[in-house]
């Protein structure tokens, strides 16, 4: 059985989160993915975190199972190599990622002289054409006045680039979606997609949007309180944290069970006219509630309380920092099967995931590390160009191609 | 010019954000996509935000372009409804979208028998079956330790859902790679996705846990500022405030331009021994450069700075409420083109986007409202099951459908 996407061919430019994650997507549904950086490196060859030698982590966690071309395309040259790698033939090829602009060498419309049935997906900051990146997105995006603790009054970031993640996963999905199109049309074409109006597509999605429009709200920081029904962080006696959710009226039922406070709460509701089956007046009610659970957490220790939601099966799960997932989660190892200790080149042997798409028809990808930078780029020359020996040691004395394999 | 996924039939039984935001996705790259709702409502059909008199502005958020079909899956009769939908025949349809569990009349080897070329995407809490949510998963996945002001002690919760947003645009991508395997082979599938799995990935893709596994770094709160390079929020003398970034050299040379602070900052670096032509440096300096920063701010008016860093190309963006970004920017208005008032019944008339993505072949599609629950059960039972007038009212007659339209 082969991989999902198995044959197609993608060439991709780019660097940072969005695109890279769109391309490393497709690569481990089994798609050929040639990424081209300049022999030094792209913008993103350094970015932190970096081992104590200053190699990067961040690179090599966002290219997994990709082919790395280096190429100089600052100069003439260099460019036409790497158009000649975007516009090579095949009824699978013809694909490029570009989180770049699409101008100079990356010029859709001379591309398309090349190749008709090009299809380029285009990953923009702005949707306006100005310089953006998921923080500055995010910032714009209302989210940083609802996050974080309710004493705090300026705006809190999210650490998860959720924009760009969002963003990879739609330029994965267009790509697919016009793929598609092509084997049914013949026809190529530009897709874009921008950052802001993946954040903004978002804020209207969740029903923000909506409600400042229909309801006039601007809401505040709530903290680590859900909005709109149950949910909230609690302390147990030795000082562990976990994160409980009661949305549905059978997760309301299964917090009842699992701490025996029926009662108490029952009462909490009485004493406010409200009613705890329904999940608004569950939220109305979250500061009564929480003192009655509060107390419940504090009283026992992590095991106890854990033991008792497992049991009673709630929707809880425990706060953990990046050490405690990698060490104490068994969802976090290699005894699931989308991870794999794996061998990075250059930096040493640790869990990476593969794709989290788990598709029957075809087995799991194994997980593959990153390239180093060039590595492949004698042999992608070679097969999809179809250069000699002779015409690549040529490139390579001209300094026109990198990392000589 | 037809829409990139016209002609493609997507049923979806569902619930809150990952499934039905993969859903709408879809349906907004034009594919017809049914959810089955029981006649009363789902689980999410009253989810906060809610208007005054309780309709769910979530609901509608998360709905919208999809048409509606209330069916009893309570008795067998209506089972057999659903299944007669989700196992239609035709070569663009038997594609199912689920968020609950795959068993009863959901279990994909009974679905199967029925349609043997079925494709259903499944998206799961918990890796391992046990119940989560994108809270509980984002609780054990290490952010909430590293999110937030460097002062707070405990874990700060993402506002923005992002494992859901990242997993509903998954199992999209999931749903349009099994449809293109299908076409090639002929072949369907069960395809299965976890939220826990989704956001495990997210963090060693970002080089978490080759951070926690090989530098044994175990991350704290870092506040707004960047990690591994520059950025920060500042405020501005009227209050307002704004997110800097400058992580490659060219976002650098423009802060160094707009602000005219190229010798101070050089002091800076000297007296540290860094040199902030470099990522990491400016990394390492970060306090030393944001208190030259921050007095450069905090000296003039919003308008100021902005027209300085806009001038000389920074990397910038300034923070905003919901209210702010719903009011004041263009990007969030008619005049982008992904966005249009349309008004949502029973509800009114405000602003929504449609797709983030365009397609240059393929015209973006009118932004279409989420429909009344159950406004399309005669519609779709009549047009994919060919039921007659009569046949439809026996079945409102005996409570198995709802909301006659």
């Amino acid at each position: 059985m082969s991989r999902i996407l198995q044959g197609l061919r993608v060439v991709e430019s780019s660097a940072f989160v969005a695109a890279p994650l769109a391309g490393m997507s497709l690569a481990q549904l089994g798609a050929e993915v040639i990424r081209i950086d300049p022999p030094q490196g792209g913008l993103d060859a350094a970015r932190w975190p970096v081992t104590r030698d200053g190699k990067s982590l961040y690179w090599a966690g966002l290219n997994k199972g990709k082919r790395s071309v280096a190429i100089d395309i600052s100069r003439p040259e260099g460019r036409e190599l790497a158009t000649a790698l975007i516009t090579a033939p095949g009824p699978d090829a013809g694909l490029l990622l570009s989180n770049f602009p699409a101008r100079g060498w990356l010029d859709f419309g001379a591309l398309r002289q090349r190749r008709a049935d090009l299809i380029m997906v285009n990953i923009l900051g702005d949707s306006e054409g100005r310089s953006a990146v998921d923080y500055t997105v995010n910032a714009a995006a209302g989210f940083p006045f609802v996050t974080g603790p309710t004493d705090v009054e300026g705006p809190v970031n999210n650490v998860v680039p959720a924009w760009d993640l969002a963003t990879g996963m739609h330029a994965a999905l267009g790509m697919i979606a016009a793929e598609r199109h092509r084997r049914l049309t013949g026809e190529g074409q530009l897709v874009r997609i921008a950052l802001s109006d993946v954040a903004f597509a978002a804020a209207g999605n969740l029903g923000y949007i909506a409600d400042a429009a229909i309801n006039g709200a601007d809401r505040r920081h709530y903290g680590n309180d859900l909005f709109g029904a149950y949910g909230r962080d609690f302390a147990t006696a030795d000082r562990r944290r976990l994160m409980l959710v009661a949305i549905t009226q059978s997760q309301w039922t299964a917090v009842l069970k699992a701490t025996g406070l029926g009662d108490k709460l029952a009462l909490a509701a009485q004493s406010l006219d409200l009613d705890f089956t329904r999940e608004g007046d569950r939220y109305e009610g979250r500061a009564a509630i929480s003192a009655i659970l509060e107390r419940w957490f504090a009283a026992r220790p992590f095991a106890e309380a854990a033991a008792a939601l497992e049991g009673a099966g709630c929707c809880w799960g425990p706060y953990q920092t990046f050490q405690q997932m990698l060490r104490q989660d068994r969802r976090c190892s290699p005894e699931n099967p989308m991870f794999a200790e794996v061998e990075q080149p250059g930096i040493g042997r640790y869990l990476m995931p593969g794709s989290p798409l788990d598709f029957a028809a075809s087995p799991r990808a194994p997980v593959r590390p990153a390239p180093l930078l060039g590595a492949d780029t004698d042999a992608v020359l070679r097969e999809v160009l179809g250069l000699s020996e002779r015409e690549l040691g040529g490139l390579h004395e001209a300094g026109l191609i990198g990392a000589r394999a």
